[in-house]
């Protein structure tokens, strides 16, 4: 059986303790937190340390905290050529420090404290300096989840690049549908349906295919329509312009 | 029992005659279409006419053909002083021809052929010219959906650009998405869990409060490198700028 460590108190670091304690397959040894008591609801105390020099023995330590702390964390760990892994979307390998053999464990999803998540239908991005530890990590990465990748750094970087268009740019689609309904006196209660349809279409429709709309029509009496309607709106205005254009666009390119 | 003709045989036609075929309370009583046999699968023959002048006596008479057509349509019906009714949401109420008792009967989905709907969840918007056939409009709708909303013109049309932003400009972020990953070789598969998780948040969040990434927390370094990623892609940098801009104002107003 594999032992792991997890370094980080955070969303995706709370996720993947909870994830952990329950893989039949994996020892969750112990996890290490600045604060310990942010960890408190989901270990017992002997398990979590706030001494970085004191972390326990183990087969894979899981760095999950802020990007911009990875490379900190990594040099001061007190032991060297162990497997250490960070779990951004954003950041290469090679931030890691090399006293340690390294690599990704990347889960890519959208992770809020208050939702719980079925962690077998995260996808986990694996990556790896040397081939032993990929069997490794694919070993920990099965232990939670059914879907696991090999992506290595520049294609993580596409990837996260992907991630913020089809989650953080379709979540801030939602916002500005929200404001237009809710300056209207609508509910936006009545537009969820909608959202759940358009996103249930892509998993068996490719999403160029699925396109619909008076952009992908050429209905250009209907978008001036719309644009009249938002002519108060330049924010929103030259969303809508912009991504009309884009939708035309890539139309043309690719039909 | 109320009786209902449908006019039309496109997408949004095709899938009423489904549901209505199957309400209880409703006896649709005939479907018009141009071309009899785009509804040969759906009605027996002696339903469907092809003769516009030739419409059986009906208490609502739906039509559903494209925006541009519906003026014409509703000014070739032989009858006046019935309730007609269109199922667009960017159409005024007042294109109808005046000789009948207006109304719109508009179904807020996003239909598909070739995609099985539960009309039952799909929100259906009313509005009437008198109060009576508001009522009348209410029967029909609860016999095939649980969601009804009475929406008058202006606020259809508010509702029609924001389905277009939750609706066609979320679908073109699939799109985008589904680009930057394939042009890296990476499965667009692997983006699904995160597409539904998203459009999961929304029915229980607030869009504002389920906004995560870069732009909402100012992560001005990963912006940097998304947009150097992105480069050579004016599209998709132009969209990127914009979005990211569009978040950190909305968030700038909101919080």
């Amino acid at each position: 059986m594999l032992s792991v460590v997890i370094i980080g108190s955070g969303n995706v670091a709370q996720h993947l303790i909870k994830a952990f304690s329950v893989a039949a397959e994996i020892n969750l040894i112990q996890a290490y937190a600045r604060r310990p008591e942010k960890l408190a609801h989901l270990l017992p105390p002997e398990k979590i340390t706030d001494i970085i020099s004191e972390l326990a023995d183990a087969d894979v330590y899981i760095i999950s905290v802020s990007d911009d702390a990875i490379a900190d964390v990594s040099a001061q760990l007190s032991f060297s050529g162990r497997l250490v892994v960070h779990t951004s979307g954003s950041t290469p390998l090679e931030i890691l420090n090399s006293n340690n053999r390294r690599g990704v464990f990347y889960p890519l999803q959208t992770f809020s404290l208050a939702k719980e998540i079925d962690f077998s239908t995260v996808p986990i991005c694996l990556e790896s300096e040397f081939v032993d530890d990929h069997k490794t990590l694919q070993i920990v990465a099965n232990a939670i989840s059914k879907s696991i990748y090999n992506i290595d750094s520049a294609q993580r970087q596409a990837l996260h690049v992907a991630a913020v268009f089809v989650s953080n740019f379709v979540n801030h689609m939602y916002v500005l549908g929200s404001e237009v309904s809710s300056q209207n006196n609508i509910p936006f209660d009545i537009l969820k349906p909608l959202i759940k349809e358009v996103a249930d279409k892509v998993t068996s429709l490719p999403p160029l295919q699925a396109q619909t709309g008076p952009a992908v029509r050429g209905d250009q009496k209907t978008i001036s329509r719309h644009l009249d309607f938002l002519r108060n709106n330049r924010q929103l205005s030259d969303i809508y312009t912009l991504l009309t254009h884009s939708i035309q666009q890539t139309n043309e390119q690719k039909l």
